[in-house]
């Protein structure tokens, strides 16, 4: 993309409304503006990143075996009277009613229409397991929206939804979902530490959190320091097999969040110098729930032996918008944002120093014509731009990689390359610079 | 995909809800499920074809240089106000009271805050011209839903807005779209024609809706014969060039819609044998409107004299998830649907006539493989249903190729494979069958 054709409106100033690092950036950098009170757009950067973290949920939720659908963002209100959810969930749904007075609402999560919708087709045990997930705009209410996308109302979710013929089955499910998230988190570069949760209005005896540690999180999380570092166990896993180890790995250290924390078995569990007790940005959420949706709305198949029984439920959510706060959040310096190559908007910047220099330009078209086919994504500032405006615009925006192309160089026969994270400078020849980068 | 993993709940009957064929059939298919009156959840099989509709449109858009954000479904009131649209809009316009009493909508378009967004960054003349577009839902409460997707109230839509300096520029940016509408649509396999159209509640002066034909069409076109198979341009266009060449060859000859119908130069424009009247289904719609909204919402930007002045707009509509509709309305038989390649759900559909049967297994493990390798997203009918139900399935969800293998093609080295469209089916290696498929 030529920087001249597209639409980045950075900020010079700090908005004063922005009281965290992430929402400060995000704004900074052209990727949201405000709509509403928690309502953004994505501007075309943000969208970019939205989509790359986006992706990488869906293909981990694919490789562990869910299918993917897609549910409307507006909901039948009888639907969730069958739940009782309706007039359990209070002020943070938002209740609509259309022109002929039916009652609709925006789904905050989606637990009752998929429920409708595997009971509408799914006879018998033989179709189980199953586990469907979209990616769809929410709504919740928020009494005080802030924080940008970290809290805010319309923001974008992965939920899954497991089906499972019985509780061991529906705990391999789980496990799946488990491990899926530990291998979808790692992949965007963030370290995050399953926590036992309280299971809240979703209900069910069996949660975790998935929880990355930054000091503007929300809330107070508590967990045996090995827990961060552990890593994910990658893509190589026997999805059909047995997870249970796996699990239980993580599952066997103390990992709690502020309402399930308890501090005697915190301390009687972890040794006091790896004991962790910092703040914590929640990412993700997984439920086993059991059939708490469908024994009321009547989501029975049939069994080995031919009786109906209600099917055991889990429910998994990823928070796609806020994670983009929560990397950002993970991954910063003074001069803004340090993307992680794997969800960065544009894989190279190529910054020409003399725009219509037609040596310049030449090495500039060359670098970007090597870098589009090799799908390094650059963004070439083609711009007419102050060269310390370029610069500073560069690392806002977080590229990890920046070319930078002056006559100079071009007259020596060499451009300099800027890792973003590390800030170190080389000055190479073109050929060895695109090599360096992967192209 | 191996289909006994997958959700694909095919109804067995025609539903009496559905009137028009592909409503039907995307019942039947399994594609969509209805929500509400005019709501749908996309099932996993519609939602891959929604995603390929979707893909082609952004592409497109991409290639004619528009840059794509995201704007959020919900958005304030006030906003409509400014542009005078909030009371003019009437009852299709959802509205929405939020917790705080805040007055919102549901998006039924995006005029309003798109100048918004470009009004608060843009500043210059030298900025321009710019495109945004982007694709979400949108929500228009029609008084009676019907037709499924065709005429849906939540529904997918591509929308596009152009900035310019002036007409002279602004049209240039409608020309850009008008050729990218062309290929997008000939890339779908659909014929549309460009036809002079009413601005309705757009507003404006010029405007074209690009329409299909088919029986089922809402609405009375009229055109010259000679524009149903002109073709599209194609994606080696100069778009900085002067499209005016390629838009006049399809303007010239006479093509309205029924508002904008003038029979009198219907018949002076056209010869007898080349008048065509017919129903037509309306799959985008394009617009210029000049300074309707920027006025009224101040967008302006300074000129090279450096008066300020408002900018001159466009906006250009494509109906994703009606399309879906529209190709099945174009393409189907009464086996099912007929999907054009480039948007099929899955490329190549393999039937094991014997699952279980070792060598039938090995056979279908191997062609599964070399397709899924050569991008060819085969589905995989591992099922134990009977051989005549899945024949039946395999065609009523369209796949291009279907690739049968039994136990004994299996033992004489060869497979059958079958062309959806033509229904031609050949008996060759498995080798010649992939390779006849492009993998």
């Amino acid at each position: 993309m030529r920087l001249s054709r597209y639409f980045l409106p950075v900020l010079k100033e700090t908005p004063a409304e922005a009281q965290i690092v992430s929402h400060r950036l995000m704004l900074r950098a052209g990727m949201i503006r405000q709509e509403a009170a928690g309502i953004y757009a994505w501007l075309p950067l943000g969208l970019r990143v939205l989509n790359k973290v986006e992706q990488i949920v869906r293909e981990e939720m694919d490789r562990a075996g869910a299918v993917e659908l897609l549910m409307p963002t507006l909901q039948l209100a009888d639907l969730w009277r069958e739940s009782g959810r309706y007039d359990a969930y209070g002020p943070e749904m938002l209740r609509i009613l259309d022109r002929h007075e039916r009652e609709l609402l925006y789904g905050p999560t989606n637990e009752e229409m998929v429920t409708d919708i595997f009971r509408a087709s799914v006879r018998s045990y033989k179709d189980l397991p199953k586990n469907l997930y979209h990616v769809q705009w929410k709504f919740r209410d928020e009494q005080r929206p802030r924080f940008g996308v970290m809290r805010g109302r319309e923001f974008l979710m992965k939920d899954a939804y497991s089906f499972d013929i019985d509780e061991a089955s529906a705990r391999r499910s789980y496990n799946r979902m488990f491990v899926a998230y530990l291998n979808l988190f790692a992949r965007m570069g963030l370290k995050a530490v399953p926590m036992r949760a309280d299971t809240g209005p979703i209900g069910g005896d069996l949660s975790h959190e998935f929880i990355i540690l930054a000091d503007t999180g929300e809330s107070q999380v508590f967990c045996h320091k090995d827990l961060v570092e552990m890593g994910a166990p990658g893509p190589d896993v026997d999805w059909d097999g047995d997870l249970q180890p796996l699990v239980d790995r993580r599952t066997a250290l103390y990992a709690a969040t502020e309402e399930m924390h308890d501090q005697a078995r915190f301390e009687a569990e972890a040794p006091e110098d790896k004991r962790l007790s910092a703040r914590g940005i929640e990412v993700g959420h997984i439920f086993y729930f059991g059939e708490k949706y469908s024994k009321p709305m009547k989501a029975t198949v049939a069994g080995p032996d031919g009786t109906e029984r209600p099917v055991h439920g889990g429910s998994y959510g990823v928070g796609v918008s806020r994670l983009l706060g929560a990397i950002i959040e993970a991954s910063h310096d003074e001069g803004g944002i340090i993307w992680p190559d794997s969800v960065a908007p544009f894989g190279v910047g190529i910054i020409s120093l003399k725009p219509g220099d037609a040596a310049v330009d030449a090495v500039c078209d060359q670098a970007y014509r090597a870098l589009s086919a090799a799908g390094k994504e650059p963004l070439y500032d083609d711009t007419n731009e102050r060269a310390g405006g370029k610069f500073a615009t560069a690392d806002l925006i977080g590229l990890p990689w920046q070319l930078v192309v002056g006559p100079k160089g071009v007259a020596d026969g060499v451009v300099e390359l800027k890792r973003r994270a590390t800030g170190e400078r080389q000055t190479l020849p073109l050929e060895a610079a695109l090599k360096a980068v992967g192209a």
